[in-house]
């Protein structure tokens, strides 16, 4: 029997295991991969407050020995079920066990689909970037190019067009899913420009990314020379197995009306899963520290 | 003219400038006195996701200077007064200028109700605390007192009985403003001991705080030995003179249907300042991060 079980072990994770650690609890924290989440995606991060700069990798390895050292126990197996007594199942053969907590915190994450072209995973993190608000400012005075239909490639391509010297947007289809307003925003810049029909299909580079191939429907292919590509063709909340205890939208987010607690008493959400402003190392902190406090106040309640 | 005054260079404030700077924007941060806010007076700073241990000073300082490298524009001014055209006005008696931005974020915290009493300010972050859930962790298995009859008081016992091996609850009156849920659950609590009728006079120690003295209202002297004082006699935000900005709670902190937008158009609020579950550095950030980024967001819209 545990205090707090938290399902997951990016940031809001572990910033949760912390909150929880320090208020002298017993915490099991569940990993699928590795600790870290999506943050391990980063080669460098320059906009957590206090680090002026850290790879991804560093922060996530930093935070998880910070939560490590305080005692906190780790099973690097996949939650698959949580029932209505707040018992937690998880995918490991070699273990009939389930696990029992006080308060349970889902900080599942997302995971960003990706384009599955050649050079995508050679080039992330130099030149490949699933986050504008993340890497946009490396691009300064630079060109880039955004991928994909909808709001995010469309705030993305806002976005880097206050920063980069050129933005091209390229989609597949000749119109846009997402909103008008920033559709009419961009067509005034001067700095963007419109690539559409068009699929990328090919990554190149040395060290960083050089250019992209870009492949018209019609077949033709051309080369476009930029430092950077912005892929936003969605992301896949990790909450599929979760639907019993909290709503999702239609995106897959956990829905809430206060954005922490779920249907079910005992169970709270935090991070990236979540419906909420902004997916920032920031707000996933926050939203960790937050849920392992209401817990925490909580348990005690009842 | 600048796209984004900040008002208050504690970590939410820096925070809005760096995520506002990194999207290319010139902004303007106001400070009247020290950057860090309330963080300067830790001492250790431990429970901050990614950095295992630094001064609140340290802190404040690399945040400062993470900020400052990127562009940063400081004023060292207090501001008195922002008008309906979002026009800034401060305290500078050198200066007739005003100063205007695109959007202003207010981020001016939280000053801590002080005891006023011999030891108090010597032993700040050495045995004096005003924040139990930031520094509770560094008592365990020691004694402490908590000085206090609201719900802060309260539930900083409650926090402080899991982590010390005794806790003091010492109140000048007989009776708790604080909920009776907290009150009913320590008396319950058998490492709870309620001291009423009381003040603490005076804070004893050599490097660190090793007792208090306590004065009851008949007059009578007593010491306590104890490593830790906890003053939660309340807090005071920073908020008066922006009352035509933004409503004020009971409490003086300010309201908001989102904890984001003021009354008015292009003025945000972010940090301790405002109606909030928790205050830490983790929900800091986390305001900064998301008011500058809904304020350009915001302000490209109109």
């Amino acid at each position: 029997m545990y205090d707090i079980i938290v399902v997951g072990a990016g940031p809001a994770g572990l910033t949760a295991a912390l909150y929880a650690l320090r208020a002298n609890k017993k915490v099991l924290v569940f990993e699928a991969k590795a600790p870290g989440g999506q943050i391990l995606n980063a080669s460098k991060v320059e906009n957590y407050p206090g680090i002026k700069c850290i790879s991804g990798f560093d922060y996530a390895n930093d935070l998880y020995n910070q939560v490590k050292d305080l005692g906190c126990e780790f099973k690097f197996e996949t939650v698959i079920r949580i029932d209505e007594n707040n018992v937690v199942y998880t995918n490991n053969p070699n273990n009939d066990d389930t696990y029992k907590a006080k308060a349970i915190i889902l900080a599942v994450g997302v995971e960003n689909r990706k384009l599955n072209i050649p050079g995508e995973i050679e080039f992330l993190g130099k030149g490949v970037s699933y986050c504008a608000t993340c890497d946009g400012n490396f691009y300064k005075g630079k060109e880039v190019a955004v991928v994909g239909g909808g709001n995010t490639a469309l705030e993305d391509a806002v976005y880097l067009s206050d920063i980069a010297s050129k933005v091209y947007i390229i989609h597949r289809r000749d119109e846009f899913k997402g909103e008008d307003m920033y559709l009419s925003e961009l067509k005034k810049m001067p700095n963007v420009e419109f690539i559409l029909n068009s699929n990328v299909t090919r990554i190149n580079g040395t060290d960083t990314l050089e250019s992209i191939d870009i492949t018209n429907n019609d077949g033709k292919e051309t080369n476009l020379k930029v430092s950077g590509l912005f892929v936003a063709v969605g992301r896949a909340p990790n909450n599929e197995v979760f639907t019993n205890l909290v709503d999702l939208n239609a995106q897959g987010y956990f829905e809430s009306e206060d954005g922490l607690h779920t249907k079910q008493k005992g169970v709270y959400i935090a991070g990236d899963a979540r419906v909420k402003t902004l997916r920032q190392l920031t707000t996933a902190v926050s939203d960790g520290s937050i849920a392992a406090t209401v817990a925490i106040r909580e348990m005690r309640e009842n």
